[in-house]
């Protein structure tokens, strides 16, 4: 394997650890902090832990004699070229020259980390790591043969005073006040206007008695004290009015509270908790109604993006992959924060030996793996890969050792083949849906191995993917259907097509023209293939209709859609919308009650069809080292926005004669249908077929292009 | 894999944990409590961590509704068939009849364990435990897949009360005084008589400034401030007398303790620590050195057992698995403790993924393999071999993972092969040594592998252990030399013969009656063949000896090492001892003036050759449910001594005219060597070819049984 993207270059000094561990316990403890009814309901698969000894080292070239001061979070020991230091020393000084710093560090309950600096000896990233050093001096004075260790680099995320203990690391919070308050004879309902996320806190606490906080989404919930979702107990015994906040953040818009006859309190307002990520990204137009779903959208998406990208903030709390794959999506266009990202990339992978899919579910396995095709895609990250790849290999080792006799995945003992919710979805056989990300999964580790220089490898994950998508075609296309069909059980094709593998492989390319063409038709535009109702697969099937030049017809999709749950006074999407329930039915799911999430990450899709459809912005080298620019307007007037990049923002303001264009960095390249000659400043363009003409774009200047649109 | 040794009997309410959780947490608190100067020294492998999450389940019958009591270390849930009680009840109450509890524990700091008790619900090692229960309902409510579930039994270790908690546990201890001390003007030289270990406590401290405590095994060492092992570091700022005891326990004999003019001291005592175990064991004879040897190994091995079976309490104090599987053979003649040997395989094996030889040494991994072979043995307990077999398989499939081109073990990077410290010792090539060792895991493997009924392992690993049995007689026998070699190297059989192979293959019986007869006389009788110093492989040597019946050489070689040990002013057995050397180069090693260990556990070997070999007590069939006893004095007028079994001692008493025995189980075979036919109360004997009579003892009676020895 190719090391050249360790020691990458260094920084200030920063808190630094195992890559990964710091992400894993941060995920457990953010997991169990979900509650059903105030219990503790934790995940049902295997959570890992962190290493609890760790080696730090680096070597580094001293101009001058410098004290260098220590803080590590566990038991340590500093050596100096070998040798080590008595005790465990707060202060160490370094000669001048070139030397070796270990700082060996033991920490059973958190994470072993470490805080190092001096003048020019720092801790951060280019520091290497390991968690089985094997160094020892043998009784003849023999060094032991370390030649089979394994360093990473270290993982860091901007803590970067010695105060900003990891260990310690919590989101920030504000406080926020309710709009509306009814008083009740021993209770209180408090309306905070829309969904929101953190820690109530009642103020003026006095007296001796019970009191409960019931939280609801929606005034029917917080009211419905049997079967709201979530709840807090508190025993009140006080004498003097006090306030007092609840331990575990929460979400809700409206809260009940209600308490016994001897208890008494003044108000209810609460902390805010927000992940503190910059939004970079933005969207807007001459139609009102699609940027307040943009709006809303992004709200969705800044409440679930915490710690970690979760699905939702109400029930599950949980990073599922599937959810979080959407999440990494929506982010490349609003906040583009890559931290977020390597984050839950981390936390859902875990650590070996690898019992089970991610999450138990096997399409969730294989969307970790196109989680990384996207991220090196969108910023060209190729460090990550390389301190990633070991564990990517050995999940994908867990999933070749799955095949079945035809060498395609198949259910086996333990497996969830979840796809979608969706009534009477078959499982059984050998399902296409599962083949198709199988190959792209296997394409990204080719892709991943021929980055970290692992050339037999790549060989070998290409033959695979190649494999598979043969048989994807071979097994699964059906020319009188003119689509893939569904699955094949005992050898045989089923006769049932759904759209998810269809819809797939229009965007990853893998139908040629005249399949997608036929596909449009056949399953995506045709009403008697069965629908998707849930935002997370819509997400996908409106992405496949966007890369069919369907924008008009998405368009007004999206106003139905989410325009609809507007309409029923949302304030954040749904996990799951049907136009046709009514009143409270919104509210049911699982066979309970107030079972839907209203604030669920994949309802905020808007925020990358926008971006990615309509501004039509991506990427088409690693880190936007080229882009294009596709606009489509779908019948708007006017839009306009930002689509962040590594190196800045790509700026766009898009009418049906003109397209403005400034970018901060890369190769752009904008493609326009025109029905003329476009023209502008400065701008070179090349004829196509069909009447498309493409522009290329420098950054740091301003393009004004004139075209008339078809 | 067959389950019908989980579910074994109930017993008393006791805390439960994942088996092997609580034992390797407490083994990282224990090894990284390793100090050199003052300074934090922890290990150089991979250590592993336990699993945060955990579900403990068990289905009772009760036959009226009951209360249950509930503790639990770390947040919790707890379900009555499925259904949840809201929070995290410390009390429930459970109706009559059949009922499921699930008690479901997340604890990131701490190895998560659960008490539970009331009159007929109990915690013990008969519940079920997880850390992956894949337990989810679906949005239909269809419950998920459950099947590929792997449960085990949970792990408990006497933790008997509800304020006992694992997370708490610390060796017990007690005040001990010194037996001189010598006051200097700012020092004080204390001798606590003999090897000791525990907490120093300093009395009457007062004044300001600093204080050291200097540790010594010798007291040359406590004396040699700048270089013994040990010491620590005080800051006195008291202007009122106090005491302090030092924060972490240590191996000394001597404490040479100095501080500043401006404080004083009255005196120094200790807190010895120390695990509590029985001694069932005993050895007595006529020869009062051997009895001061049987004393001293007794005391070495006493100081030796602590959570875990160490190598030595002043230096490493680490688990080694070449240094437990000594102390294990021991065990089984002095305390037959079957929880520290389990708790000491637990740790030493770790977790998966095995990155890894055990400590890094190949030979230490087979020695892990054999020690479950001997506990097997020893203690008939198929219920930790299912346990344990899943670990076993993965750590063998690394080991099989290794071999090279002719499936044979040799070096690959990150490998120590030690065998023996032992000068120009060779480890190139394939080692005859680690092919004997593997040959012997495989039949461990096959063996336990049908334990659990995996029958078709048992198979395989039988095949691999008769290949590899065949290979070391084929590649490393010498005719000429009548003698295992020590290495091929490049395809070549080299010339050395080292005792190594040679010894283990008599005890092993993997040498036919006439080959051990030649390497008695070409190998273990000559003194061409370099000589072994360590007590460590001594240990083998002697047992090889006494198995050829050499029990009088034998007794002449123990009274020579470790009587002269003893005369050397020994108070415990030492790491290596080399009688031509004098004074303190006795206590150098690894290059370091105080580097030797002097309470070594491999030195107390003669409590199993006496036991074993003298006594003569051995198992014939798991857990002694038959078993043999060959007294032979080996030159001794008179022997007297208990050998425990997991029902009960047996006791001996053989001179050269009568043996007599009593035994709690099981049935035995006196086989003696005699120049008339055995006599005696209600005995049956069996001549055989030789002039050996076999008579069998039942349990209960004692048997006089007179003869002849020859």
């Amino acid at each position: 394997m190719n090391n050249s993207f360790l020691q990458h270059t260094s920084s200030a000094a920063t808190w630094i650890w195992y890559p990964g561990d710091f992400e894993i316990v941060l995920a457990n403890k953010m997991q169990n902090r979900r509650t059903e009814r105030g219990t503790f309901f934790p995940v049902f698969w295997k959570i890992d832990n962190h290493y609890v000894l760790m080696d730090f080292h680096k070597v580094f070239d001293v101009p001058e004699q410098e004290t260098v001061d220590i803080y590590v979070e566990g038991e340590y020991n500093v050596k100096l070229d070998g040798k080590a230091f008595e005790g465990s020393p707060k202060q160490i000084t370094v000669p001048a020259g070139k030397h070796k710093i270990n700082i060996k560090v033991f920490n059973q309950a958190n994470v072993p980390a470490v805080y190092v600096k001096g003048k020019t000896i720092v801790s951060d990233a280019t520091w290497l790591v390991t968690f089985e050093d094997k160094e020892w001096i043998d009784e003849t004075g023999k060094a032991s043969d370390i030649s089979a260790t394994k360093w990473l680099n270290a993982g860091s995320s901007n803590f970067n005073s010695p105060t900003q203990l990891p260990s310690q690391f919590a989101l920030p919070v504000k406080e926020q006040t309710a709009v509306s308050t009814e008083k009740g004879e021993n209770s209180m309902l408090v309306d905070f206007g829309k969904e929101t996320f953190g820690f109530i806190k009642l103020h003026g606490l006095k007296g001796k008695g019970n009191l409960s906080v019931y939280y609801g989404e929606s005034k029917e919930e917080a009211l419905s004290t049997e079967h709201c979702e979530t709840l807090d107990r508190v025993k009140v015994n006080s004498t003097e009015k006090k306030d007092q906040t609840m331990e575990l953040s929460k979400a809700y818009r409206f809260v009940n509270v209600q308490y016994d006859e001897a208890v008494t309190l003044d108000s209810v307002s609460m902390l805010y908790e927000y992940a503190d990520v910059k939004e970079q990204g933005s969207f807007t137009c001459n139609d009102e109604e699609i940027n307040r779903i943009y709006d809303v959208a992004k709200y969705t998406f800044e409440l679930n993006t915490r710690e970690f990208f979760i699905d939702g903030i109400k029930r599950d709390r949980w990073i599922w992959s599937g959810d979080a794959y959407q999440s990494y999506l929506m982010n490349y266009y609003l906040y583009f924060d890559s931290e977020t990202v390597k984050r839950t990339t981390y936390a859902l992978r875990g650590k070996d030996p690898v019992t089970g899919h991610i999450n138990t579910i096997m399409d969730y396995t294989f969307f970790w793996f196109l989680g990384i095709y996207d991220y090196y895609l969108y910023t060209g990250d190729k460090h990550f890969i390389a301190q990633n790849y070991d564990r990517m290999k050995t999940l994908m080792d867990y999933v070749l050792a799955r095949r079945n006799k035809d060498g395609l995945m198949e259910w086996m003992s333990g497996d969830w083949i979840f796809i979608d919710w969706a009534a009477g979805l078959s499982k059984k056989g050998e399902v296409s849906f599962e083949q198709l990300l199988f190959a792209r999964s296997l394409e990204t580790m080719a892709l991943c191995a021929n980055i970290v220089d692992d050339k037999d490898a790549a060989t070998q994950y290409n033959t695979l993917a190649a494999d598979i998508r043969k048989k994807l075609f071979d097994i699964y296309w059906n020319d009188q259907k003119q689509a893939l069909v569904h699955s094949r059980i005992d050898g045989k094709q089923t006769d049932n097509v759904t759209r998810y593998a269809n819809m797939f492989s229009i965007f990853f390319d893998y139908f040629n023209q005249q399949q997608k063409e036929a596909v449009k038709k056949s399953v995506l535009l045709n009403d008697q293939i069965q629908k998707i109702t849930t935002p997370y697969m819509r997400f996908y099937e409106l992405e496949a209709l966007c890369a069919m030049d369907e924008q008009s017809y998405v368009l007004k999709e999206m106003k139905d859609y989410w325009g609809g749950m507007l309409k029923r006074g949302a304030t954040s999407f749904w996990e799951e919308y049907n136009p046709t329930k009514t009143g409270t039915e919104h509210y049911e799911m699982y066979g309970r009650e107030f079972g839907k999430s209203l604030c669920h990450a994949w309802g905020a899709s808007p925020l990358y069809l926008l971006g990615k459809y309509y501004l039509g912005v991506k990427p088409t080298a690693p880190g936007y080292a080229t882009y294009s620019v596709e606009p489509n307007l779908g019948g708007l007037q006017w839009m306009q926005g930002k689509v962040p990049t590594p190196n800045g923002n790509i700026e766009l303001h898009v009418t049906k004669e003109q397209v403005k264009i400034k970018a901060a960095a890369g190769a752009g390249t904008v493609v326009l249908k025109s029905k003329t000659q476009p023209t502008g400043n400065n701008i070179s363009t090349v004829a196509k077929e069909n009447g498309v003409y493409e522009i290329a774009v420098n950054p740091g200047s301003e393009y004004v292009i004139n075209y008339k649109a078809e």
